[in-house]
């Protein structure tokens, strides 16, 4: 049997690893573009920091480490084309030479592209997105001699990179046409991860759409925006991704949400014998059994060790996601799960949400910091939709977990009210900030 | 409707507030037999270690304040009988007169009394236990003088005052006849923590049985165990508390697991009329469905709320606990819920458990710090049965709340393994340990 993998971070190199482990006799090769392999693209942010000392940190295995275990990796090969009737496709290596490869199983895992709005120019120098290792030399070695750099959007990766330029002494300027973190958290969540911004001096421009790049010869000196120019001498974009669904098209597939392939629980997508995972699909987020496109790490690597047994023959369901998602802000973390009140709404849930504005621990007990919690929930069944955590001493955010669990079973804010959690005070309140929330939101959505 | 409460602590002033709430035109009476209402005795230990500057900081709301919210609350006021049938009790004040009060509704929150071990004298000074105030401020005055302190007992207390006694510079000795924390975790885990103790200079003496004190001119100046003599200036007692049942046996109540008052779900004595709740209550267990006496500041203050709404003519019912308890070793952080392996084969489960030494965040991010976790599963059913923590970065311990969370809906390891959690690398690995554990105890467990 032989197994194909397009793509080789993290959804793809976690099937790769599962085939070899269900199926070793099978020949698993993983055909990948750039140079590097199996690294913690999450990480990108705090190389850029200094947090990390180097970017070769990042890595996981190594080809040859991967070959040990059994997995043939071919860098510097781009995969071209499919012919998913015949079972092979086309492979360029960096020598120009082009070959055919045949397969009986082939995952489609070539992840997500950044976002490039059309207002960007070919060929200009000093612009930046940030997706892979080389990206994150390409920023590091242009901000040696910037004073000052613009960030054009305020999802995760603009976040982070706020904090991590300012870790390295640049002034920063964010761009954003909608909210500090707009499309992760509700409203009043967002301008609590503006203020800390702010606090951080960081030069928050939020409501502004981009129009165009200022530029001299040949660098940027800038971007245009409805407000008025913004002088930098970088720009960094990190207005999101799109999924690298080109692939999966040329072999057939389907495609779904925001043009993710579709998939179905078990990462088969439309075309027999074609598989996908991570960044480039689609999943089902569990909250509302709809279907969605939100790429992150660790959903990659959970798609990538489905498609890998299965491909291997063996017999795993993904069971999709429920929206989690953590960021660093400077001291803040910040979290979700499930579904904002705007999403649930959005959803045609009969969604309210309550706040509470607590400690992380007794207050009496030193370093106790303000947490601020928003549960979501629905009217009627009480059924638990989501929560969002902005915490100052920022690990206490990874309370958002216990919320999660949640999701995945379907609980309701009655239940969580009642429950048995840990108390001591260095760790929490007697009633920690998650029961104070789900008993007010117990009574909110009776 | 009159509604007396006995005891004025964490069970016996959330059930007064609940009373009020749920009934305002009621007469609620808390007595208590000390001079202070309201405090949070789980935070004794940090006043002593100066963690927390002043014992007042421990108090939530004074008489004063409880009286605008509608409670009577009346210190210095001992029961000491009652008479269900003719529905009063007998109070003494502390001027010594004694008066009957009657009541329609009585909640008995006596609390827990430390244990005292019969080789403890009467009227030796320098021997002291840890429950309340008075406790706290007697030790902090009883050890202005010493160098060496010795500690009876390795559990939540115990660990605790070690730590606060070093962080004054004291020389610490703890005896244990088990091991430390043996009553907490499963033997593994409390070697870590006694490692801990040792690398904080704590003189640990397992597997120690203490036989007597030594004292000289009314005064401790020891302790002696089968394997000798150990010199200290104060001895503290911290092996365990038992319920103060004694008010309600004389109100003829039932009692049920360790002597604590047998209640059903809705915290009703087998006396009609009379309430129990909190430290001298048993309850259930739900992992097991069994009833144990866990006597812990959270449930206290959840049985409390469920007894107040039920006397005030509400409905609540109280859910059981499942063993979560957590508390902090200098900078261990160190949890538990459910089962431990032990338990769980004492209670006759076909029970398994993995461990899985990880990191609480990315490994190459800054300050990733060394985590243990066990899980601990039923084979054949999968069913999660419980869980221990022991993590560097304290705080990093309160991740068993997912499982705490997850053993209230009964959910398993397999769905565990294949949750939405929380990944970026300040907060997790890509594979959170709990994530990593549920994982193997999935496999081992089938």
């Amino acid at each position: 049997m032989r197994i194909l993998v397009v793509g080789g971070v993290a959804a793809g190199m976690s099937a790769a690893l599962r085939a070899v482990r269900h199926a070793p006799d099978a020949d698993v090769v993983v055909f990948e573009r750039g140079d590097i392999v199996s690294y913690g693209a999450c990480g990108l942010p705090y190389v850029l920091s200094g947090d990390v000392g180097d970017w070769d940190d990042l890595i996981a295995r190594t080809p040859a480490e991967l070959a040990a275990e059994g997995v043939d990796v071919r860098t510097g090969h781009d995969v071209t084309d499919v012919d998913a009737a015949a079972g092979h496709v086309t492979v360029r290596a960096a020598d120009g030479t082009t070959t055919r490869e045949p397969f009986d199983h082939l995952l489609i895992a070539t992840g997500a592209a950044p976002v490039v709005p059309d207002w960007v120019p070919q060929g200009v120098a000093g612009v930046y997105t940030l997706t892979d290792i080389p990206d994150g030399r390409a920023i590091d070695a242009g901000l040696r001699d910037a004073r000052r750099v613009a960030i054009v959007g305020a999802g995760y990766v603009g976040l982070e990179l706020a904090e991590a330029f300012r870790a390295r002494g640049l002034d920063v300027v964010m761009v954003q046409a909608g909210r500090v973190a707009g499309r992760i958290l509700d409203h009043a969540q967002c301008d609590l991860v503006q203020a800390e911004l702010e606090r951080q001096g960081v030069d928050v421009r939020t409501g502004v759409e981009v129009t165009g790049l200022t530029h001299r010869d040949g660098r940027a000196t800038g971007v245009q925006t409805d407000a008025g120019d913004v002088r930098a001498d970088a720009v960094v974009i990190a207005v999101g991704v799109r999924p690298r669904s080109e692939l999966a098209q040329r072999a057939g597939a389907t495609l779904g949400a925001a043009g993710a392939v579709a998939v179905d629980d078990r990462q088969r997508t439309s075309v027999g014998g074609v598989w996908a995972a991570g960044d480039c699909c689609e999943t089902v987020q569990r909250v509302t059994g709809g279907r969605v496109y939100v790429p992150l790490g660790l959903t990659a690597n959970r798609m990538g060790r489905v498609a890998g047994t299965n491909m291997a023959g063996g017999d795993a369901a993904f069971p999709g996601i429920v929206g989690t998602g953590i960021l660093k802000a400077f001291s803040l973390g910040v979290a979700r799960t499930g579904l904002t009140q705007a999403q649930a709404e959005d959803a045609g849930l009969d969604a309210k949400s309550v706040d509470i504005d607590g400690r992380d621990h007794a207050g009496y007990y030193p370093d106790a910091r303000p947490i601020r919690v928003r549960l979501t929930g629905e009217r009627g069944s009480g059924r638990l939709l989501g929560a969002q955590i902005v915490a100052r001493n920022h690990s206490s955010a990874l309370r958002i977990d216990v919320i999660a669990a949640l999701l995945h079973d379907g609980s309701s804010a009655d239940a969580l009210a009642d429950m048995d959690l840990a108390y001591a005070p260095p760790f929490s309140g007697v009633w920690d900030v998650l029961l104070i929330a789900a008993g007010k939101l117990a009574q909110a959505v009776r």
